[in-house]
């Protein structure tokens, strides 16, 4: 037995999300799909985690095991040949048989791209969070940003599947929340670990900061009373990478 | 009557080029449909030159006369909202009278990029040429290009429309030819004007030359021949854009 960890890059845009979907197409199912037309047989992927619908990846990582040793090279060569363009295999290594995407996982980098501009540019239109209002504050996103880092329990800014859940599960170290700003403004995200939704969550929150429409105070509240309801929209996928995955 | 200088971004991929086309949407259509909309008049619009099926604008300038006077504000709002995402107009002034896009143009910039990696990237396939070739020589690329500088009859390297064109027709001045490497290596070209496909015919022999199926020479014949079949074949449209036409 053989114990691989592949790397793909994609973007979501046409896809149901990472995960096999009843309705709609997931990017494991199309990879593993192809896989099975040149490895002749039928191969699991196990991901770090899933992507939702929309949302990129330049680095997802996936662990699967085979029978017979493989050659890394042709193996790169003819699955890419088969995968669509907008998924890509962009590394492959042989791991040991403990290894496990999600569980020898020690955190994970995202980003989110916004574009704070009067128009939205055409050719980065599929991969940023148009904000055209000219009273936007930078300022205050930074600074509401701040009260991110740390250790927290995040369920507030989590999806609603996670009410009712224990706190030792919804508990977080965010160590890293890098705003830079330019044609895109780049948040960047790392963390031990990420609940469902949380960085979408967490920049609609910041957003609606920046607009004026939140106070950071609501931030401080979502903390303590763990609601959902006190933060802002989720921010769309479309603008969400998963940058990369640590180990 | 007032004349205006409309400058518009957009992603050429869905269309069939600027011209109005008799098969497919022509960009120019798409324009002028949007503008009848709210100025309750049919307005032509005169572009600085065509721009082929699928060949990107990050800039395009365009002239239209209308009989009233126009709320730029208000218009270019207007218009925004209206028009698909993959076209926006970025600028909007009022012009002298005597104002041509095409006549009063000095010259036009046009940026052309390449992916020269082994794999291409997921998020900038739509706007990249793949040159996946480990031996790709950008020195040999780079000296090539110098042969392009100046003033040449550049016929060799236009579409065969222009063979019987008179020589005074098909003389331009390459002001510019700039390559910068990098995740993508971008080809940059400055000239008085261009003639019918020449920066993806000079593009496709640069990349014949750095693959090594091509050699420097080819130019110095391609020029002195006026022939095209000695250069090589014109690299694809996906990848081109007019960057800026210089009054």
């Amino acid at each position: 037995m053989f114990k691989y960890k592949a790397t793909f890059a994609y973007e979501g845009t046409r896809y149901a999300g990472w995960q096999i979907q009843p309705n709609g197409l997931g990017i494991q199912e199309v990879i593993q799909n192809k896989l099975k037309i040149f490895l002749k047989e039928k191969i699991d992927l196990t991901a770090a985690g899933r992507t939702d619908a929309g949302v990129h990846a330049r680095a997802q990582t996936a662990h699967f095991s085979v029978v017979e040793k493989l050659d890394l090279f042709r193996f790169k060569h003819s699955l890419n040949a088969l995968l669509p363009h907008d998924i890509r295999l962009i590394e492959l290594v042989e791991v040991p048989l403990d290894f496990h995407a999600r569980y020898s996982a020690k955190g994970k980098i995202y980003s989110y791209h916004l574009r704070l501009a009067p128009l939205q540019d055409p050719f980065n239109r599929q991969y940023t969070w148009h904000i055209p209002q000219a009273s936007f504050s930078l300022d205050l996103m930074r600074e509401a940003s701040l009260l991110f880092l740390g250790e927290h329990d995040f369920k507030g800014f989590a999806s609603e599947s996670h009410r009712g859940v224990a706190s030792r599960d919804s508990v977080r170290t965010m160590k890293r929340l890098t705003i830079t700003s330019g044609e895109v403004t780049i948040l960047e995200f790392e963390a031990d670990g990420f609940l469902y939704k949380m960085v979408r969550n967490i920049v609609g929150t910041l957003v609606d900061i920046g607009r004026g429409q939140l106070l950071i105070n609501n931030i401080v509240q979502t903390f303590e009373r763990k609601d959902r309801r006190i933060a802002g929209q989720a921010a769309p996928a479309h603008a969400l990478f998963l940058e990369k995955v640590l180990y």
